[in-house]
């Protein structure tokens, strides 16, 4: 319990599961922190009913003393209602992504909730400190999903913000064997936030043909594809070499959005649509060649 | 001694000078080599005859015991000649890149020379074993200058390729700060190679204006651009933006190696241009704040 962590989030091992879209819901969260990390659900491809049924399962399949926490991107359109929900079911911690932390780290805080941000540049992480969260989650390019516009890689992120901020830092991106996990804290961060691993794993809820088709997954097999729009990090398949063709012929972004339409992410990750979905995983997928639990990774990382 | 990078090239400590064009003659590599580590002479940016000289001049800067090493681009026009330099000079150690290992490794090791080539890829890492190089290099994403196609950062790349191979690794892009050097270390490499922070120090033969214009760069303050040529990490200046906007409008590779010309690289890292010349450094410029020489370099990571 000496690690800044540990102690900020009452957790036994300094391992967040990171709010993925379609992959963290109350069945992953509750595992990864009745394992002993911090497990969040993430609300970001979730109706606020839907939420609120997560949060409720996650509560009770929680063993006693264990804690649990959702991630929430700011720019989410129904960002007050979940806002309130959050409120309403008593969420002990939030993480905070996509938007500033200025607007809702004093309402939650507020209602004391413990709260962190999401950031991708050193800039940003002082902007959190001086907001008054109480952690950062620094970000690198491998990271899968969305991303930063620096696209620094978390191996000169982390070193950076450690720097530029005195508060808990919790290092994102690429963390998934324990090599690399040990490597996050020798760059100067308190724990890590893992996203890959835990999206491939037994409790995810993504479509078990997406699981598979990224395990093992060759270097080079995702791309940072549309930055005309928000930076992503994409598996190759047919949706992203159609993405790639566009933005190598100079598509807008008026186009590049009409390409992407809506509900591809879910299409991908959650129904298994491997030619046409928007398949998110980090850099880190290469590395995870075989199926897992929750219990599997943990065994894994703090052996 | 017992570091297996220390071993093979019979150096104090694991930290080699990557070969920079532009930046790495005789002055650097001898200065390097005398503080205990490998200095490399970059032949990238060397008319044969200069390369001899540089040799040369390296050789008579050596105090007794240490050695030095050459790095040689194979895609290099004038690679016979270079290679016949480097047999007559007795070159003892060579760094070979942007090619295949296959080609010079058996000339190289017939004639006793250290080899090691400089890879992106754990596929490529594996060939290099093959070939019998004697150690690879890996560079990630965030690395200066001329970039590997598959982006993968050094925080992924490095326990990829530590699972692929079995020879000495080293790591490469983004190793700067103690913090960087000791977690490489952490990752699954035996030894550093170190451009940026090298390429930014007194003996550097960079330009003065050059040195402080990439110092405490701020992140997102480089770019990978030239994807349709041979992507290369960029400083932002006014020539990287009309190359960013040549590509965002979808430019050809023709378009592109006319935009690009001939002798930028000289131009900016050399003689000084900030505007107009090809600017090449790597993330970790952000991290470099303060004008150092070679023995302050290894009076901080060796301390």
């Amino acid at each position: 319990m000496e690690n800044r962590i540990c102690k900020l989030f009452g957790i036994e091992f300094p391992i967040i599961q990171g709010g993925m879209v379609w992959c963290s819901g109350w069945r992953l969260a509750s595992a990864v922190s009745n394992a002993g990390g911090l497990g969040l659900i993430g609300a970001g491809s979730m109706h606020p009913d839907n939420l609120r049924h997560h949060i409720r399962s996650c509560r009770e399949a929680l063993i006693p003393g264990r804690t649990f926490g959702v991630n929430v991107p700011l720019l989410y359109p129904q960002i007050e209602e979940i806002m309130n929900i959050i409120e309403e079911e008593k969420v002990p911690i939030v993480f905070t992504s996509a938007g500033s932390p200025k607007k809702w780290t004093p309402f939650l805080k507020e209602r004391g909730v413990v709260v962190a941000h999401v950031v991708s540049s050193s800039a940003f992480a002082v902007k959190c400190q001086e907001a008054g969260v109480d952690a950062v989650v620094a970000e690198g390019f491998e990271a899968g999903g969305h991303n930063g516009r620096e696209e620094t890689t978390t191996f000169c992120l982390i070193p950076a913000v450690r720097e530029a901020i005195s508060i808990p830092l919790i290092a994102a991106g690429g963390v998934s064997s324990r090599a690399s996990y040990n490597a996050a804290f020798v760059l100067g961060a308190d724990g890590v936030q893992i996203g890959t691993r835990f999206a491939l794993c037994s409790e995810s809820s993504a479509h078990e043909s997406f699981k598979e088709y990224c395990r093992g997954l060759p270097e080079g097999g995702t791309r940072l594809l549309l930055k005309k729009l928000a930076p992503a990090r994409l598996v190759e398949n047919d949706f992203s070499k159609a993405v790639a063709e566009a933005e190598n012929r100079g598509a807008s972004a008026e186009e590049l959005r009409e390409l992407l339409g809506k509900g591809r992410a879910k299409r991908g990750i959650f129904e298994g649509d491997l030619s046409q979905g928007e398949l998110e995983i980090g850099q880190a997928a290469t590395m995870i060649r075989h199926p897992e639990t929750v219990a599997d990774i943990f065994a894994d990382l703090t052996r």
